[in-house]
């Protein structure tokens, strides 16, 4: 099965993030607005329920920590993908590391850019007008985070959520 | 904010449940497929705050368990809702019970049918068609399910997971 690791970040962000989302992300529908800490990546049920006292263990030694969110940012020009970008702090940056351990299955493919998606598979025109548009906006979004999740993909490409790690928790 | 409990069940009955309601249930992109345990109910952080140590307490109380789904059965005539029939075994029916208990917030508001909803606001036409076929048909599925989450509902109708409650887990 296909697992991944995200943070769902506080509902307020969300809702800002599914304005965008619902005219211009087609993955509206298969997952609440996030941000992925660990890609995508195949693992054996036996595997996952190895990995899963690591991941209690890494939230454990963890703390709530604050994400700050102040513009939109692309992926152009490798692709058209328009985000909310998340200050990239230590914190988050460290959380990142520790899920790519050595003890856990999944291989890191490009550096981690702490971000949630708003916009992506637009056409050039449409990537050039929207990020035209939501670049000029300031954001002021500054929430607390204190939970992952573990998830796996369904048939359908949709998402649903296995578990959750809370941060400071046994 | 709206708080509701709920199982996922193992991903192959959500496959075969999604398969549904992909054509036949508009909240398809709004929530995966789902046992409702507790219908939404409007809650406080500091309330939330407060029941999830007696959701773990719950869980941690449990084992995991097995459900069964042999056929499909409506809600007919009070809504045009056609469901997996989730077979209503004590476990389950006592886990519903528990999750209505007097130091928790969320009235009850109707009996407990355990089901996974597949088709709902169809037009009476629709109903009967997609109905008569369905009941015709029979499910031999048989998982067991280890975990409840509690979910919160977004500004879109959406559901986000907030935590996972594992059976049998301190």
């Amino acid at each position: 099965m296909k697992y991944g690791i995200a943070i769902f970040p506080p509902k307020k962000i969300q809702d800002v993030a599914n304005s965008y989302r619902k005219r211009y992300d087609p993955h509206y529908a298969l997952i609440p607005p996030h941000i992925t800490l660990k890609d995508p990546f195949e693992a054996e049920d036996s595997e996952i329920k190895e990995m899963v006292p690591h991941l209690k263990e890494i939230a454990k030694e963890m703390q709530p920590f604050e994400i700050e969110i102040n513009k939109v940012s692309s992926f152009t020009p490798i692709t058209n993908t328009i985000y909310l970008k998340v200050e990239p702090t230590d914190i988050i940056m460290g959380l990142n590391e520790k899920l790519y351990g050595e003890h856990l299955p999944g291989e890191r493919e490009h550096s981690f850019v702490p971000h949630i998606t708003i916009a992506q598979k637009l056409s050039d025109d449409e990537y050039s007008d929207v990020y035209g548009t939501l670049r000029m906006k300031g954001f002021d979004l500054k929430e607390t985070v204190d939970r992952f999740q573990l998830l796996y993909q369904l048939d359908n490409g949709s998402w649903t959520v296995y578990e959750t790690f809370v941060l400071g928790e046994g």
